[in-house]
């Protein structure tokens, strides 16, 4: 793969957090039936939603672009979801599991804003209005998904320190 | 490994940290040899030494817990780390190189700041004083990073964008 400018950089980027998304989506399912705080789950639900939503934004930027959505498989996301995964197979009190399916979630959600972050400044200078807007949406939706698993927290693990 | 407590919780992310910092440390020096930008280099050798000072103060809390700091890989650090070692074997121009280099520290910065934020919460619920203080120390000095690369990111970009 040549990268000579910027635009390379983005489009390799943006397929970076297509594969990461697609990964999200395969991953969701188990998070949400290893949740027992009924909250927990409803907003991995409704995150489970909006992830597809991401996917589609994603799909219609790489139209745009004329590029490919596919060919890269990344191996970050694939790395965070590997911990979720080791944390979801130990023998854990529900209140402590769910304290840390909120961390796993949250490290998930620090992945998406940096690259949102990164590739909607890439679509900024390259003069790519649309991807921009698309972008902004979905990293605002991100960094509301982080806020809210924040304030949930402040109650599950609460009941993860009282179940010790 | 059985996680009965909150305290169980805190002590599995602790060493997860632990092992991403020290990750960290073995990756950084190749990241210094490939920026081609004195900023970037500078920077990123300020954050190795900073990072050896985040390793010094997660042993302390170990040490104050009384609990080894070793036994665990982090696997979402080593998918981050992989991501950014499959962009140095790319071909690519100095610039978008160093664009691509800063995009890369952001994530393993905003994987520290989940992380850090997450410990940092436990750690006041579990009433852990000298933990707080000294992973709020950390949290700062990640968020300050994240920043520095913002603001570098801005030059470089347009630097990679006008290499095209």
């Amino acid at each position: 793969m040549e990268m000579s400018s910027l635009r390379d950089l983005f489009v390799e980027e943006l397929k970076d957090l297509y594969s990461a998304e697609n990964q999200i989506i395969k991953a969701l399912p188990k998070m949400i039936k290893t949740a027992s705080s009924r909250e927990l789950k409803a907003g991995f639900e409704q995150h489970l939603q909006e992830t597809k939503g991401q996917v589609q934004r994603l799909e219609k930027i790489f139209e745009g672009l004329e590029e490919s959505p596919r060919g890269k498989k990344c191996k970050g996301m694939e790395g965070l979801l590997a911990d979720g995964k080791e944390l979801m197979e130990e023998d854990a009190e529900p209140e402590v599991m769910d304290a840390g399916l909120i961390s796993a979630a949250q490290h998930v959600e620090h992945y998406e804003i940096a690259g949102y972050g990164c590739v909607r400044t890439y679509a900024e200078l390259l003069g790519e209005k649309e991807a921009v807007r698309l972008l902004e949406q979905t990293l605002n939706e991100e960094k509301a998904t982080d806020q809210k698993l924040t304030q949930l927290a402040q109650k599950i693990n609460i009941e993860a320190e009282e179940a010790a």
